[in-house]
């Protein structure tokens, strides 16, 4: 058995199959992934990895199985799934998830190619695991694939509280121990037991506020989108298949070494930043921009530079998805009955409205020509924004923020 | 200088006028006036006192003041008040301050007659300040009362860390350190600056998880209900004045003394408490009970008993004031213009909703009595409860809470 | 199963026969006695109580077996006497020990009595649990009497982080979860895992840190020496048995009530307490003093009154035993065989002349009688002692300290 | 005014010169350089920076100015040394600095050449501040050197509570707030206040701790050796200048690239270390060995690696230096003069010996040659190693350690 000190959990044993897996490359490979991308430009001490957060994932997931009363090789699946949930990310891990969905049509929990034939494999079935069974639950299906990625995952469990650690930012400190222990499966779906709807509630909440303040910080996207953009044109040069086995260092050292992108790794490695130009609300952006594809983006962008007067490295133009809220579906037992955490909790259900009005487009450019640039996505976009947008870009308003920009 | 280690803010400096208030036996009977009453019969690491929490709200007042940017008398007056803020609480808080609301007519932030005369009020004199203006501001009034008292004051900030810390319940762990730094003065009115809108979210969010789940917690409530009940018989034979100057201690060794209390005593002594017989929804309850008045509730509750054919000492009836929401009208600076929080945030408006949704009427009696008298209080009250409230108070659908009853 | 929030250890599980015993009046009491007594003087944050302890080190205990593989009655036990080992505390803890022992001979580890004829034993034997074994083990007698009260005991663990949570004070955060995780059973004694010298090392050195700061803090055994010497007239009056069953309630409400203890009761609530008025070394003191009986000290008081000119209620001779360290025989396993830590660890066997230097005679009176009572200790004493002496009790050379004296 | 949230400190403000300095490039580079190096192969969440170490630094040296009542320029330059004490950093720390040391004969603290020219230069300067004397005080020369690099410097504060949070070893767990705030200046000396005997130990007893559980394991050590093996045969290639510019990753990606240490960086990057072939207390390790220059210790790598059979590649030895204990002349105020703590405490002048204790001499090699590797070293080096020694080597007597190897 292994024992791991973690700063989160305290103490995390390891053994069997997960104790044979950590030592492989896909999983130490993580340990060279940061968890939050580029967040830490805006929380400096947000430096954990993929790997510390899959032990943690693992750790959670262990006792809920032990709660749930779940044993045998339908555990020990469970146990593999979720500390190689996460082996499928491509460096900065969310950050340049994109690039690698557009260009392989994968996303990071689509793992069955990353194991085959990799020494995961050989250690599973080297204990009588299906890998591909393991690479079901990553992806969410299967029996108790809804503990490693669905509304009540322990993925989002761990995920909060070590953020929060980290950033040092409090809102993510959720009573994980009792969401743990509360969990049942009704009729073979993951529910809450009586009396959680606050336990409940402060998941989502948690999220609610974590959001805006860390995972959607104007500055962890604007640097996002520039580490993105680098990564799209580097792309054009390396395999796919190549990129995504990279870690972080791989990447950086490839963006400063690649003519085309090292002023964007200079940039990124010296904190100079673009900043915005637009930061759109959403019932000012018209649908055709948040469902374009990134062809039409690209063109935008070349359009909107062009009217600017800059170059079209200096445009970038960041749309989120369409908000959604998944997670009101979360179900708990209330009066004895499963119901949707979203129909029972009057908070959860305005998290739907919460998530529309969090919401921005951004358009994003070095300092000096966000004037330029502003203008120039209002008359090509045809957007119609108010004097505040224009405040935004000139940092008036600004308050000083958390290390902001 | 005294210097005072805290497990909430770690060191609190104390000085000038505060430091001479420190030890005059107004502060120093908070000492054995615990912040929680009841509570600790749910969490029962929750034993912190009125006094710590004084020295918690001075220390924020004086943060805030510097960042506020008030110095000389001004300054002084606040930090007064704050360390004196509680000094009107009965004993266990606000478990008996309906008692003294009825029999004196006071609150427990009406402290005008409590300083005159004391030695408090000869420091503040010594130190050239005048008392009824420290009292005002305890009570709200005045330039900075809303500070010491109000939608931003820090005696908030201080009790939902504070709690949190003790009960063990993550939910209060709000960014107290932001919310002070971002509080302003603009026209005489305390609101938050410029991009604090999660910061207010999150005080309001907390306060909404931690009242179900410790302030309101259904044992919380029961055993206050029980105090307060002994606490009404008693001050019969005690003038209200003594008792209003009474620690916890008193108190108790009053009651387990008195015949007419003994009893109750002794169930809150080894925490033999009464159950629900009713628990019913705001929806279901007619206004005519929420603003009835003492005697109206005694009647009831004798009518009650005598139905249900068990002694009058058994039953109580328990109803929470009208649900309201205040802290919706927090002001918070937005896009260069003040706002009420309740308009610009989704989450914060429908929180109005929630506190009518957590709103219970309670009826207790002893756990062998509540199937008379739930049925008893349906027949006397006319109330209408479905089969769910019956089987609260038959323990189904209740699923293990901490340390509940 | 009861579900506990605690503070400390986050969520405490209790069945069986300690959930049974949890509601009994006699450990329902000890919510009523706080843990450090009079070391909240210093720490105004340190009120919690021997009922939130008790069910730490029930927590730890529970934890212990499970690593330990130890199940069954044995099991059971030793849960029972965790949960119940601080049944026989006196009020205000340890501040009033020497009462009891000097009045009835006993410690507050001696409870066969306390449990005959009470609910415990009803209890206990319902569970086919022998109430005598269960109180050998409290006073550290039987096969796991050690980890109930020994030197690797998990009272120690739980009071060292919890004083920490409470205080403020970081230096008793030690490793308690390793410390757990690390016991073994090797020849019937209770011993630490091989690798785990430092773990060992940081429990002791952590007291070692504590003791100055905390517990023998001179504020803390000035107050809980006046407590004692109240305490001592009183029991006069009451019977032991009597007073060994209550609570700090009914000690405090008794001192203040009875005329011979009033002032003293006054001083404590007003925190109006003595100064030092000798605080001497342990080579300084001869032998004679530190095994004297309780009479001898009592006419060594009176003779400095007298020679002071003042009243023998303003002398307080304090002294503390003779400093032993038996931790130091802690057993550890380092390679492959049990050994003493204090052959081990060169920290630990310095840690017994750190506990002789950190020893002091006190003598204390109220402030404006420190001089002439200093200068007749002296005289009475035949002690010679250094200028520093007078300096303390003139509180030269003194520094600001945690909210001392 | 930056306003920067640290998950230490929480709340980090940072204005005027030492703001400025934060987006210099030899700042930003320390984000990509972390703390502790190789110990994250101990404890996987220890993946911290020297940027946010810097700046809890620099919080620090704030604070301590504040409290010494330092103002104006002298204060100025002291922040900004506080900030960029550890530009000087190479890869991976202090794991690299041997290399940094031989090859260019200057260690991490002598920076006054890469500010020379720099950004860095430019900023200072404008702010009439004298690069030189920053550079000075960075080195511990000049007036409050001390407070940088010295006895009592808030860089050590800094990371035994960065480490602790980031480990999740509880012993670096410090009252740091309190030691900032009692430091004072005494004739040009930085010294504790009157009353800190104990802080001061605590201080001391917490890296003593910290020592062998992090810093100095054994995995950690293995790992730093075999990091620094490659990176001295890497600076063969490389300019040392180029190199000490370098940030983590790219070091990584060059090891990997180089076919001689591509090997190395392959162990490194899965995890896949050597083990202990001799690991040796002082009391069995001639002094030659200790005080031996670089190249002597190669010439006895190659002897051991030829006398075992095996590749040079394949052995490591690894010396530390001679043990010592500065620390133990921290000055403390006692009984009004300035002393050393080694003289007032028991504690600390035992650490001297402890430190000895712990120092070990290792010989590592792959897991599948120890044993080779270990009699080779016994006979080239005529150390007579007892059966302690070969236990080690073959894994006997070893515990379940944090993630060890």
């Amino acid at each position: 058995m292994s024992s791991i000190k973690d700063s989160v959990h305290d103490h995390i044993a390891v053994e069997g199959v997960t104790e044979d897996l950590l030592d492989t490359p896909a999983l130490q490979r993580l340990r060279r992934i940061t968890q939050l991308g580029t967040a830490s430009f805006v929380y400096p001490s947000a430096n954990h990895t993929r790997f510390e957060h899959s032990l943690g994932v693992y750790h959670l997931a262990n006792e809920a199985l032990g709660h749930l009363g779940i044993e045998g090789p339908q555990a020990e699946r469970v146990r593999a799934a979720a500390l190689l949930h996460d082996i499928g990310h491509t460096p900065f891990s969310h950050n340049t998830e994109d690039v690698l969905e557009r260009e392989a049509g994968k996303s990071h929990d689509d793992v069955h190619d990353l194991i085959r034939g990799s020494p995961v494999e050989r250690i599973l079935v080297g204990h009588d695991i299906d890998p591909d069974r393991v690479a079901d639950l990553i992806a969410g299906d299967g029996e108790l694939g809804q503990l490693v990625s669905g509304e009540l995952d322990v993925d989002r469990m761990d995920y909060l509280v070590r953020d929060a650690h980290h950033t040092g930012v409090p809102y993510g400190t959720i009573d994980h121990g009792r969401l743990v222990r509360e969990l049942r499966l009704v009729g073979g779906e993951l529910v809450l037991a009586e009396g959680n709807v606050q336990s409940a509630e402060s998941l989502l909440l948690a999220r609610a506020l974590m959001n805006p303040t860390v995972y959607s910080h104007h500055v962890a996207r604007i640097s996002k989108a520039m580490l993105r953009r680098a990564t799209d044109e580097l792309v054009g040069e390396v395999p796919v298949e190549t990129f995504r086995r990279w870690d972080d260092y791989e990447l950086m050292v490839a963006l400063r070494d690649e003519p085309a992108t090292s002023e964007y790794a200079r940039r990124l490695d010296e904190r100079d930043l673009f900043k915005r130009a637009v930061w759109a609300e959403y019932a000012d952006v018209p649908d055709e921009y948040i469902t374009a594809d990134f062809e039409q983006r690209q063109a935008w962008e070349r359009d909107i530079a062009a009217r600017a007067g800059v170059s079209p490295d200096d445009v970038i133009l960041d749309v989120p998805g369409e908000p959604s809220m998944k997670e009101s579906s979360t179900q708990v037992v209330v009066n004895g009955e499963v119901r949707e955490l979203g129909t029972q909790s009057t908070l959860v259900s305005a998290l739907q409205t919460v998530q529309r009005e969090q919401w921005r487009l951004g358009v994003y450019a070095p300092a000096d020509e966000t004037d330029a640039v502003g203008v120039a996505t209002e008359d090509v976009l045809g957007l119609d924004l108010d004097a505040l947008v224009v405040d935004v870009r000139q940092g008036i308003h600004q308050t000083l923020d958390e290390y902001g920009a």
